[in-house]
C-alpha cells in the first residue's frame, strides 16, 4: 500500500502506534496534539539541535535504505547531543516523501529511527509528514538535558592537548565503496567484511553518548566537538570559537583499519579519508594537558572507547596545522562544506 | 551573490550577525555550537513542535516572496503554540535552498523569520542549512514554556460549548485568488483592498498567541487547538481525542467579510473556505456553557478579538455535524490532507 491510500491521517495513526512514539515518565504529551509537553528536571539546562536530511544531498535511494535513513537521521543529532556531554531525551521526527512512497518504506524508515532511539531512551514526541514533490526529506529535532556545565566548542585554551575519540575515516571509506558500486569494490579486493564494516560506518553511524556524558563531565575536558564535517574542518570550528590554533601529528590521527585497508586496495590515502572525510561521529576535544593520559584511561575503563592523542592547542596562531612526525607541516584538502560545487 | 559563492560558512556566520541570532536572558549558547542551551523556567512545563513548509506543497515561489516564507514558517508554529496556552521562547530553524539561490533571497527569508518572530520576543537559538536539489524546503521547531496546565485537544466534554476566535475563511480566499491569478480576480470584481487583505491573511497569517494566553488560563475553557487544517477537520479532531462528536451551526461560523467579498464577485461559496479551506490559525476551543459569555467579553476586552460561539459538544455521538438554522444537518467537503491526490 503506498501513502495516497492510507493518507496522512492514518500515517499519523501508525506512527502513534508504534514504540516510537512510547510515553516516559517526562513526556506528559507526545504525538498527538498541538504541542509535545515535556518536563526537564530541575536544575538541568535543555539542549536542542536540528539537523536536515536529504535525498541526493545527503544520501541516496540506491545505497541508503529507509531504515538507514531513520537511523542515521537520529544518530547525527544524538552526536550533537553527545558532544555538549548532555543526555539526550525527546525527538522530533519530520519527514516528506513522495505521495507513491510505499507504506513498507515508512515503516522502516521510522524503525531505523526506533533503532538508533532505544538504545538512548530516547522518545519521538512529535514531528511532521507531508507530501514531497521530489526525493525524501527528512529534519530531525532532538532536546536532551544536562545536569550541569555543557562544553563548548569557544573553551579550548593555549597548551590544552586535543584528542579524539575511536578512529576515523571508515565513513568517507563507506562513501568512497558505495559510490563506486560495492561488486567492483569487492573486485578491487576490498574483503566483503572490511567493505560491510566500512558501509555501516557511513549508514549506520553510532554517536559516542556515553563517551560524551563520561568526558562531559571529567575533570580536565575544556572544548568538546563531534566529528561531523572532518577533523580539519571542525578542528577549525574549535579554534575559530576559542580564539586559538592548533599544531596536530597526522601520523597519531587515529584511522580505522577498515579504511585503512580499503585504501590500500582501492588505491586512496586513509589519511585523507581520516582527515577530511567527515561524519565519523567521533568526539573532538581539547583538555588539560597534565589530565590527557588520566582521561584516555578513565574513558577506556568508563566505556571501552580508544582516546588518542592527536595535537596541541597553539595560543599564538589561529590557524590548524597538520604536521608529520619531524613536525614539518604538510597540506591538507578542506572537508565538506554546502553549496560550494 | 549566490550562496555557492558564499558558502555554507559564510551563510551560517551572516545569520549569526543578524537580530535572529540576538541573544535572550534563557539564551546560554544559541547558534554556533552544536546545539543551542537553553533554561526552562522552574516550574513551567517545556513545549514543542515543528512543520515542514515545502515548495510547491506548502506554497509556491510565483506568488511567496522570501520573506513570506520565512513569516508563515515561524507563524504556523507561533500558532501551535498559541493553541496551547503557551508563550513562545525558541525557533530552530532549517533551510534548503538550491545552491543558485541568491543571498539576497535568503536575506529575506531569515528577515521574514525575524518579523514574525520580533512580537513574541522569540529567539532564532539553531538550525541547519543545506543545498538542496529541488526547490525550497524549510523546517521550523518551536519552544516554548508553559507556567500552568496546557490545553489539550483531549479535554472536551460533553455539553461543552465551541468556540472560535475571529473569522474563518480569508486565507483560502487569498490562496484562491493567487491561484487564479491576482489580475484575473482583479478584473473579475474583487477590489485591490479587499485583495490585498486576504492574500495577505495567506501569506502572512498572525498567530493568535495573546489570545491563546488568556483564554489557556482562563477558567473554563477545556479544549483548544487552532485552526490549521479546517474548521471540519480540526473540530475533528477535538472530537476523536475527546470522545465526543460535535453540533456545529453553519450559519454561526464568522465568514471573514473580506472571504464573502470576494466569494461573491468569484462565485464561490464563503462558507465552504472558512469550514474546510483550513490556514486561517485562529483558536478552536470548547468551553463550559455558562462561562462562554464571559470568555468572549474576556477575550475581547483583553486582546480585542473576537470569540464566537458556533456549536456544541454532543457526548452522545462521535461525529461533527454542520446544520443550518432550523437545525438541519449540512453536508461539508473535508478539509486538505496530505498524500491524498
Amino acid at each position: 500500500m503506498s501513502l495516497d491510500r492510507l493518507g496522512e491521517r492514518g500515517l499519523i495513526r501508525r506512527i502513534r502506534r508504534t514504540g516510537v512514539a512510547a510515553r516516559a515518565s517526562d513526556v506528559e504529551v507526545g504525538i498527538g496534539d498541538d504541542t509535545a509537553v515535556l518536563t526537564v528536571p530541575p536544575g538541568h539546562r535543555l539542549l536542542v539541535t536540528t539537523d536536515l536530511v536529504i535525498e541526493d544531498v545527503h544520501f541516496r535511494r540506491t545505497s541508503a535504505a529507509p531504515a538507514d535513513i531513520g537511523w542515521k537521521a537520529l544518530a547525527v543529532n544524538l552526536s550533537d547531543i553527545a558532544a555538549m556531554g548532555g543526555i539526550p531525551r525527546w525527538a522530533l521526527v519530520a519527514l516528506a516523501v513522495p505521495a507513491d512512497t510505499t507504506v513498507d518504506a515508512v515503516d522502516a524508515f521510522y524503525a531505523g529511527i526506533e533503532d538508533a532511539a532505544a538504545p538512548h531512551d530516547v522518545t519521538v514526541v512529535g514531528g511532521d509528514t507531508s507530501a514531497s514533490p521530489g526525493g525524501w526529506m527528512v529534519n530531525v529535532t532532538l532536546l536532551g538535558v544536562h545536569p550541569g556545565a555543557p562544553r563548548l566548542r569557544s573553551q579550548a585554551r593555549s597548551g590544552d592537548m586535543i584528542a579524539v575519540t575511536g578512529s576515523l575515516g571508515a565513513s568517507a571509506a563507506g562513501l568512497f565503496a558505495l559510490e563506486m558500486g560495492l561488486d567492483r569494490a569487492r573486485d578491487r579486493g576490498v574483503a566483503p567484511g572490511r567493505l560491510a564494516e566500512i558501509t555501516r560506518a557511513h549508514l549506520r553511524p553510532r554517536a559516542r553518548v556515553a563517551e560524551g556524558r563520561w568526558l562531559g563531565s571529567a575533570p580536565g575536558v575544556h572544548a568538546m566537538m563531534d566529528c561531523s564535517d572532518g577533523l580539519a574542518t571542525d578542528l577549525g570550528h574549535i579554534c575559530r570559537e576559542s580564539g586559538v590554533g592548533a599544531r596536530v601529528r597526522l601520523d597519531r590521527v587515529p584511522v580505522a583499519a577498515a579504511a585503512q585497508v580499503a585504501a590500500d586496495a582501492l588505491g586512496q590515502d586513509a589519511r585523507h579519508w581520516a582527515v577530511g572525510g567527515g561524519e565519523d561521529y567521533e568526539l573532538l576535544l581539547s583538555c588539560d594537558a597534565e589530565a590527557a593520559e588520566r582521561l584516555a584511561a578513565g574513558l577506556a575503563e568508563a566505556t571501552g572507547t580508544l582516546l588518542t592523542i592527536i595535537g596541541r592547542v597553539d595560543g599564538s596562531s589561529d590557524e590548524v596545522v597538520f604536521v608529520d612526525a619531524e613536525d614539518v607541516p604538510v597540506t591538507m584538502r578542506p572537508g565538506y562544506e554546502h553549496f560550494h560545487g
